[in-house]
């Protein structure tokens, strides 16, 4: 009894287990196959964001296989030799995604190979001339010397920025000769040859880049300033909008990772050290003309600062939407229209000026304030004309007394008031709740509701303020772009953007817009 | 007569000559004196900034000559060879300023070599089974594949942020030993004997880094973090102390070059590439214990993050004594203390939010909360205890009708208000001045006070706007400030600072701050 027990559990056990592996390797192959399909996803992507990637790609593997033949081919091999190796390394470390890159890295290279052999070459010329003992400390002595003072130089800030690479370089050459010099007789004829195939390797690199569907840093740095200010444009329009909308505020929830009006201003608020890169690797890009520079770099980095400044207003201004403290809808919508429009026109002028850099004409900049300035008289008015605004014994230029009425509705609509302004112990209560279901978000999460322990919102005066602060922001965001303005006519004025004319060219452009607008990379 | 006379000429020219010679010689030396004097100053000043500089260039020579004695001592020589140079290639690429990059980059090179080289190897096994004529296509087109396609895996985000430096390594060394395993017969030989002599630089180089005078990334991350904090806190409280000062305002003056205020929180708004960095590397230094991470470098991220938008705000705030449209000293001065207060308090939670870091111990929220909360309140009886705030029927609650006030007192002096608010027509001509005798300015020029085309100064209705927009930031300011104090508390938490005592350990801790606060050097 206990034995067929034993048997029979023993036989289901088989069977189960045949189906369970049964089950698990269809499990497997289903996890396997879904892993592959999301990696192929990604892999494609990386290529489909920007297809300068994979045209980079194919370029690196064909300037390794073509500096490799100088191995591989017999007749090459016998010229050049064992030192052809030194062609690939120098392809495999100068070859980089834009032109200026390149260049910036090649010169940088060859510049720090020259100068240390030449220094090596003259000390070496000295040192030949003692015993072999007191040359191994002289050697040595020099070894440490130069090292330590250039790695000291690599401190300095100018040197940092422009030569770092260079110095390495230098380094490294001056330290293989010397060192080789104590025991190689022929060290001349080998740091020759070493420097001929390194010409090779950065021939091949230059001609690639330059030459063989190339990437512009300048191009970069052209379409980044561009897409930067179309960002700042969309998120201005959309904050005004999104402040005067009748769709509850997002105060309380937590949808900041997805915030479309912080994934429109993200990309200028960090882009000092992008705009830097490409910038200085523009500046080792060829010009065109002596007369005329078409990629400014300094300027689109001036440009650049003016526009992150610009972008701490937005972030200001984003910021009275997701206060706890809210002035009540229905007094907003008073005032709805004219904020509307000057945050449109505002959005407008960015737009045009967007577009005047992408096509490199000039901007109308008399269109543009003359617009403006009409929206902002349009916002003035509005807040005169309101009937309602005269609470007091002044006449009607008293126009600050849209303050006051602000408060007053805010005190004549009381269940209004409980709804978006909570109380003391609800905050309080709320933040505590709150802090034990956290979790972890790395970026983004300044932008959730801030739920003061201090509890802020308890305080009376504060409920009148975020509506003045928010128009005082937006005429603030009017006068930044008064910046932005001056610094595009600047970047104009010295790229030679072409003239300015009615909207026969602006109709061309908008057909050419689609092929002059290449997906930038601004990360290298 | 005419020959004296040209005698006599030729005798003076030749004294103004060398008197003219003299001169220039003693310009020259001046001028040499001058700019030598001043390098020798640059160059002190770099190792005056920071010391460890100066120690780090000595040890990069010291294991330059170090790694160099492997070629220069006849017996290290006859046991490793030729070869040995390849140590000294690895201590000049690898050795870096602080542990972590030195980490980082030296396991990205190991782990790079031997990926590289076990799959040159498994690929040179295939090939040497088949004729030469098609080892060599096998080979190129080898080189072309895992070429494009480790230049295609470099735009992977995670790739370039953390391994970059690894791909280029494999790339590198997979060529190197593919292609000259076409020529060379004994290519493992050699391959392993690089091997050990890279091992033996990257030896020198980790002892060199970790164990004689450290610079740990993680160390510099904790004190760029707390001299961010104090940064801000400084320039919150000299933003308000300007904006109450009798002082004249700087509107019209072009100083932000110099502006304190500016200096004091520009490394906080970009921050964000030498905080990643630092975080980066410091990932890669070792901790000293299991059960708790002394520093947590994705807290210090997040707490960048914060400070960032914390500084948004106090741009804002900034931007408010910049503007051409000023609310009269008179009116300001009435809100002076208890908005001085307020600053006050929101940089001192901010100091002890500092010190706490430093010290590495907790802080004491509490002791934060009812200062702030008072001065908060202070802030809101005052507004509302104003006799004179009360201008319509309202009751002694209607805290926003000050803004009433304000342009109740601009009205009632219109001398002080041309003074402050130009009209339409004077700031179109200012502004039209300024624009021909411009300066080149590249950073900073944003904080000049905006003079806008669109004469916002000309409205009427901005007057009133500013103060409440100043009033409103300082409330977000303390709102922000919240979210700071729970990423500290946070941090605090995670590495498992001493608890918060009273101010026997505060004062221990005064005295031990100056050897603590080493300064840091974000840049690397």
């Amino acid at each position: 009894m206990c034995s067929i027990d034993v048997a029979a559990s023993s036989v289901s056990s088989m069977y189960s287990a045949t189906d369970v592996l049964k089950n698990r390797v269809g499990v497997y192959m289903e996890t396997t196959k879904k892993f592959l399909g999301l990696t192929c996803q990604k892999i494609l992507k990386v290529g489909r964001d920007d297809p300068r990637r994979a045209i980079h790609s194919v370029k690196v593997g064909l300037s390794l296989t073509l500096v490799s033949l100088l191995y591989l081919l017999e007749p090459l091999f016998n010229g050049i030799g064992q030192n052809a190796i030194w062609a690939v390394m120098t392809v495999v470390v100068v070859l980089e995604f834009t032109a200026g890159a390149t260049l910036c890295k090649g010169l940088n290279r060859g510049l720090g190979t020259l100068l240390a052999g030449s220094l090596a070459f003259l000390f070496e010329y000295i040192a030949r001339e003692t015993g072999k003992v007191f040359c191994a400390i002289f050697i040595g002595a020099l070894v440490f010397l130069i090292g330590a003072m250039s790695t000291y130089l690599r401190f300095f800030p100018t040197v940092k920025k422009n030569y770092d690479y260079g110095v390495i370089i230098f380094l490294l050459t001056f330290n293989l000769i010397t060192i080789s010099s104590y025991r190689v007789e022929d060290v001349l004829k080998i740091a020759r040859e070493r420097l001929y195939t390194m010409a090779i390797g950065s021939g091949v690199c230059i001609v690639m880049s330059l030459f063989i569907f190339p990437n512009w840093s300048g191009e970069n740095l052209h379409n980044f300033s561009v897409s930067k200010i179309e960002g700042l444009a969309k998120s201005i329009e959309a904050c005004v909008n999104e402040y005067f909308s009748d769709r509850e505020t997002n105060v309380g929830k937590d949808n900041s990772m997805e915030d479309p009006i912080y994934e429109n201003y993200k990309a200028v608020l960090d882009s000092k050290s992008t705009d830097e890169t490409l910038a200085l690797h523009t500046s080792w890009e060829p010009r065109h003309s002596w007369h005329c520079d078409p990629i400014p770099w300094q300027q689109y980095v001036k440009l650049g600062a003016v526009l992150r400044h610009f972008g701490y207003t937005v972030v200001a201004l984003h910021g009275c939407l997701r206060t706890e403290i809210q002035t009540p809808k229905s007094v907003r919508l008073l005032f709805k229209d004219p904020c509307t429009r000057l945050a449109t026109e505002v959005s407008k002028a960015l737009m045009e000026l967007a577009d005047s850099i992408r096509n490199r004409r000039q901007c109308s900049p008399e269109v543009l304030s003359d617009h403006l300035h009409q929206a902002l008289q349009d916002l003035d008015t509005a807040l005169k004309s309101q009937p309602r605004l005269f609470l007091g014994p002044n006449g009607p230029n008293n126009t600050a007394n849209m303050l006051a009425l602000v408060a007053e509705t805010t005190r004549l609509k009381p269940e209004k008031q409980l709804s978006s302004v909570k109380t003391e112990s609800s905050a309080l209560y709320e933040w505590k709740s709150k802090r034990v279901s956290k979790q972890l978000e790395v970026e983004g999460r300044f932008l959730r509701p801030t739920l003061s322990k201090i509890a802020i919102t308890s305080l009376e005066f504060s409920e009148a303020l975020p509506f003045a602060a928010f128009v005082a922001l937006l005429v603030e965001a009017v006068a930044k772009l008064d910046l932005v303005i001056e610094e595009v006519e600047e970047l104009g004025r010295i790229a030679c953007f072409k003239d300015f004319d009615d909207h026969v060219i602006v109709d061309v452009d908008e057909k050419s817009k689609m092929e002059i607008n290449l997906p930038s990379d601004p990360v290298e």
